[in-house]
């Protein structure tokens, strides 16, 4: 398994951005290779979470990017474009580098909490792209920011933030920023959505959030993967699970 | 010469960050060593932008962090806390970590562009921790960005952008994110301010903004050294001065 | 936990090195800190196998060098002086630049195969700077490389290899390459050699060789910890003892 | 431009390498990209010396691999195979990777110093893969290690060290090592050489070796540009020269 670190221009961000790579040292040049983006939580960092030895034994290559504390959106200052990022400039980046990314059928999207979050909405604005999409702990919390008021805020973060990253409260629920509206566009357009692996711990204090879009999803008749199991909002856990999407996205 | 790449959780950020480090191989162990903030422009990223022999001839360590498109300010939101972290946090870490750091005396603060203005407003911000101030082609832009209204920006960025980094613009003149202010505090309070050494290139499109901060500064007689001579906003102008700066802090 | 890229000109290998380290963010300025070299195997490269959580419950820093294939011995060629960088020249470092790594009591050793024939040998070389050694899985293959013959060598390397790292085979049981050698003349002079721990698991193929070294100390009546128990050369076991042994190290 | 930071496992090294390269950001997919290997003298690491504005202006990648001190040679000792690794294992990598380093027409080679004698030496034992050769302040210093007798060496190394880099001193100068045995026997094949760029200061203690290195060249009426001027075995010297080889090959 070969390790990369790539920097380059990032327009969507105006600077440079860092992101890891995994990539099997035996591909085959004219062979297409998979790839599985990674995206990690609140307050975390670009990084690997995925076994080399599943990247190795099913052959894919994961890139790992950089997503600050965006929630993975679009947020309303200039250079703040992350979603833009993950589901245009940095797919046509790497098909220009290393030739992968060129389609749904072979690009997959994983994220954990606030990379949950991300692997919905990015999966659900960008069907064209990603394939399928696993999110353990999801912190789909639009429909709790769309209650917030100026001066407002929560213990993790102020009004300021939640306005930066998901935009203006008020309109958030009917916003490209709520992974319901995505869907529901979906749906009215006849397009085909991406295929959903979705999971929480019995212990995790978003598990009600993971519910209520797994029954929005069933109330839609959108077929998709749903699993509870006893954990919490911690890497043992999401250790139990990157395993079971992984083996889920590419064991076929 | 060592490289040190270092990557540590910041609280100001509520995320990692990670900054570049150049240090003498030859320090001795009791001996202090002095200390020399880099900060990068706007789209830039953290890079020593002084050259080995300079650090090697008088013996400092270079510490460049990352300040993204900051404008190194604590901006609105929850987590963009970069003025505190240059001011607080990251020379703690350094202590802690380097034993380096230790007060004005031993720590300098030198910048480009956005980096020229975060050297100006850290070091008139925090007097205690940095001695001197080099602040070349800066952009003190507050006066430009006091008169933004909402829906406008310029070719830059957008007024959210500068909202978010600066604060409600109506309000920017009298707040502690104008250098002004921050100088006009220090006199009232008996305060010795940094030195501080000043230039611009003459055909800079930022000269104007360095001859207005010269002008205050002189009608406040607070000593400083300014430089204008033929230039650009550009890596040749600032190559030049970076060494006439350094020999100008450390040259004594 | 701070993570840190270190590269330094090694006047040992006459060229830069790179090693990686883990530092707790916590640092008391005042208050000293232990370290734990960690040295890797043949074929594999410096990382840090220590989990942060047992670095940041102890309060250590981890170093981990790069040692190439050295056997972390000095070689015959002039820049091969990979056990001079790490009894010496690396501890000079770390003393200069983190104010770590002061003394035997406070600094600790251990590695797996190549590792833990490297921790051994260092540790018995520089028992002034390492009081403690773990050795899992440890390849003491002196007994093999000194019966090799020019022209011979074995599935791994050819016999040049074995001679630059070890020296002439012919006179390597007498050398101070050889830990017994190293571990009698500490005898023969009254000095306190490092305290040891040893394990191996039982279907490992180097198993024989801990158990002679083993052996070789229960000869001397030189007290250590020695255990066996199922598991193979890999990463499973030496993630079990990774802990035992730094728990064994620290936990007092 | 992109940054790349590769770590791979090379089986010429039998462990994990590293290199770094340069991109261009705006590389079109279907467009062949030239690549230029850079070769770092001895006691130096992989860095990219030519500037990004060069890389940018004719649209190369620039590929930068650690040399370690190993002369770029296959050396005695198993694991120590540099040459193999510059013109068969790494060009394999990028061709798979990154789909660059498909002939020689679109692969150069430059280094300075012992990377100037690599670069030679490595593009006439590979003239399938490198089209251009350029060669900066050549270390040649094949006469004089064939002159070296066991235990002697000179201020730089011991005996060990040069015959572990070049084999049997008293059988080099028939050896492949030998870049003019490498030449001959292009020339008696009836081989297309690479087109060779040599030069060196007028002050350079190497000075010589480049001289006898063109009369040879001469004497075989290979053509080949080369250029004396006044200079020492430094960077300022190679600055101006990487600049001008880069020309010399790209601009066409």
């Amino acid at each position: 398994m070969s390790r990369l670190t790539v920097t380059y221009f990032s327009r969507c961000l105006m600077r440079n951005t860092t992101f890891e790579m995994l990539m099997p040292d035996s591909r085959q040049a004219g062979k297409p290779l998979r790839t599985l983006f990674l995206l990690h939580g609140f307050s975390c960092t670009a990084g690997c979470f995925v076994p080399e030895h599943l990247a190795e034994q099913y052959q894919f290559a994961a890139v790992c990017p950089n997503g600050e504390n965006s929630f993975w959106l679009d947020g309303l200052s200039t250079g703040h474009q992350f979603c833009t990022l993950l589901g245009e400039e940095l797919p046509a980046y790497l098909r220009r580098t290393f030739g992968i990314c060129n389609n749904a059928a072979d690009t997959s999207i994983l994220g954990m909490s606030m990379g949950g979050f991300g692997a919905l909405h990015t999966g659900l604005r960008y069907p064209q792209q990603f394939g399928q999409i696993g999110a353990m702990s999801s912190a789909l919390i639009v429909h709790e920011v769309a209650q917030m008021q100026p001066g407002t805020g929560n213990e993790v973060a102020n009004y300021d933030y939640y306005r930066e990253c998901f935009g203006e409260p008020s309109a958030l629920l009917t916003s490209d920023n709520n992974p319901e509206v995505l869907a529901d566009k979906l749906l009215a357009a006849g397009t085909a959505l991406p295929e959903m692996y979705l999971c929480c711990g019995t212990e995790d204090g978003l598990l009600d959030r993971s519910r209520e879009f797994h029954q929005f999803l069933d109330s839609r008749r959108i077929p998709h993967e749903y699993h509870e199991s006893p954990g919490d909002h911690d890497m043992r856990f999401w250790g139990e699970y990157t395993e079971k999407i992984v083996r889920w996205m590419f064991d076929r």
